[in-house]
């Protein structure tokens, strides 16, 4: 099978670019003498964590229990739920989880639910591996650095079924401020707190192992911090238009990891001169950014979403109009609501289909 | 199974009001005179498309061969596809599900892929059904009404192995034009061409059986058409926020149709008094309207998207704070989307899950 028997709309990653990201990230974290947890919420593969993992990974990072559940059946390890558990039986699957993976770790920001974790833990006779999500300025979830965060820990240390880890600490807020100077300010002052919260641990006697934080867009930045540990970047292994936007150390655009994801679509009207229609809409691509996909070494044509199903390719060089059944390739604006449209991954080594993996964590959310 | 058992984010529906909005429709079409086909590519559902049929509709339009493909395979009939089958690996693949179901139609609008399609089919023995595409100002697909749409309905009618069919026309610029009286004269004027042209083929001698066309926006208007034979509205069934604020003859609103689809979704952090992080953020929500999700019967919160799988509750009135673990229904913005994110409805009767229906045919865009 090669890159044109794909059948459109379909998602097509780079075996070559890919390989060349997971390699940048593995020898830089090592570098630095930090270790990596990438986030799978990002590509939701199992194919892609075991590369992951295989290039140097603790393990990989979960949005969601749903996907960590589906990492876990693929036999991944090392897994951070990074979001928190609080529904009775999402607890209970929680505790199957790390069961059967007991390296298995989930971050708390509540004294209620971190007493319902060390009951039911206890109750399971599982121990449970947790860290204290600070809220760093993202204004998501975590608990307030400092006193209250120092407070949570010790409620975590208290539950004799639970085992306190460290700090985990998102600055989501930082990850694409335009400007690399501008980035690498916001987030030193963003993960300041955090790492205050990590002497007010140590100064308590709470060992605190882990600090987990860091994103694509903070890559060669966070890693300047003693007091971080890992890093849980996700976008880096295949990149997209809103990574690339933001800029890096050398230049306008962040070319440290190449653009290795793609949609390809084929052209299936061409009503007028000026206007050609594609069969990849808002279903075939991520909407949450305002940028449109943008085409691939295709000039003469600009992308603009046309329902569903469809995309609108205005024809700006008319020595270029696309021609009917033309296959063209798009960057996504966003990855990973991409990548969660679609069921597989087509996995390319030049023109050919080298794999084809299936994307077994779309859609758990759960 | 209850309403609250399911794990969150996840689609619920609303048996009593679908199945209100299926009557409603379907005594509206009878009424006028007219036939339904339905559009699958709102649910991508056989469960809900077989309810559609049996309530009286000629059986469902698909979006995409992909989907049709899915309905099919459930045993659906009646199929029409309403977008272009141009790759030559599609076409085999939309002649294979004709020969499975002979009364599967499909849209044209380009007269070498009329060439294509008749020789492929004569190749095969199959003969085709095809309605030609008009372009009624919607600016995606068709071909131009009046004189090139003729002379594409009669290379279609001199196709052996093609059965012109009849037109189809749709005019989603006009679906969601706000204000019921606007919504009716632009409808009107974007669907005169068709009718003109409907007029021309039966003036060459070309029987038109079918003029498909129509949206829930214009559900009341355009059965006013004599020569509309068909309407293919899709969200009627479940319908949306984008939906219901485009107004009814009635008022400020479109409440013509029940909202029956909600995504439930579960506090997961209550860090400070002003603020609550639900677990549904852009993997649960379609996130191509500039308007939120809206929280249903749950005053004192506003959403906004914060990130992947967060959702950001404000709270606009402190008395009514959102407590770790309480669940919260939102209406979702755009309906398709939405309900293409996930892989199963929660079919409710009232507070019992009285069935869980496959989303058969997410995803299924190729």
């Amino acid at each position: 099978m090669t890159r044109d028997d794909v059948p459109t709309p379909a998602l097509l990653l780079d075996l070559d670019r890919l390989e060349r990201n997971l390699e940048r990230m593995a020898a830089h974290v090592r570098r630095a003498g930090k270790r990596l947890r990438p986030h799978a919420k990002t590509h939701r593969c199992p194919e892609i964590a075991r590369r992951q993992v295989a290039a140097g990974a603790l393990g990989v990072a979960c949005a969601k229990l749903g996907e960590a559940e589906v990492m876990a059946r693929a036999g991944v390890r090392g897994l951070l739920i990074t979001t928190e558990v609080v529904a009775p039986a999402a607890v209970r699957r929680l505790l199957r989880l790390a069961a059967e993976a007991p390296d298995t770790l989930v971050v708390a920001d509540n004294l209620e639910n971190v007493a319902d974790l060390g009951r039911e833990a206890a109750a399971e006779g599982v121990t449970l591996g947790v860290l204290v999500d600070v809220d760093v300025g993202n204004r998501r979830t975590g608990i307030a650095p400092g006193a209250p965060a120092l407070a949570l820990a010790r409620a975590v240390a208290g539950q004799r079924a639970l085992r306190f880890r460290g700090l985990q600490g998102y600055a989501g807020h930082c990850a694409h401020v335009v400007g690399w100077e501008a980035r690498r300010e916001a987030s030193r002052a963003a993960l300041a707190p955090l790492m205050e919260t990590r002497r007010l641990c140590e100064e308590a006697g709470l060992p605190v192992e882990i600090v987990a934080g860091g994103s694509t867009g903070t890559w060669d930045i966070d890693v300047e911090l003693a007091g971080l540990t890992e890093l849980q970047a996700g976008s880096y292994c295949v990149m997209d238009l809103e990574y690339r936007r933001i800029g890096g150390r050398g230049g306008p655009a962040l070319t440290d990891f190449a653009m290795a994801l793609t949609v390809v679509a084929t052209v299936v009207s061409v009503p007028t001169a000026e206007r050609a229609i594609v069969d990849a809409g808002l279903k075939a691509f991520s909407t949450d950014k305002p940028f449109p996909p943008e085409p691939v070494e295709r000039p003469g044509v600009a992308y603009a979403f046309a329902g569903d199903e469809h995309g609108r390719l205005s024809v700006t060089d008319p020595t270029r109009a696309p021609r009917l059944g033309e296959r063209i390739e798009f960057f996504p604006p966003h990855c990973d609501p991409t990548i969660n449209l679609y069921d597989r991954i087509y996995a390319l080594r030049g023109g050919t289909v080298e794999a084809v993996w299936d994307v077994a964590a779309r859609g758990r959310s759960d």
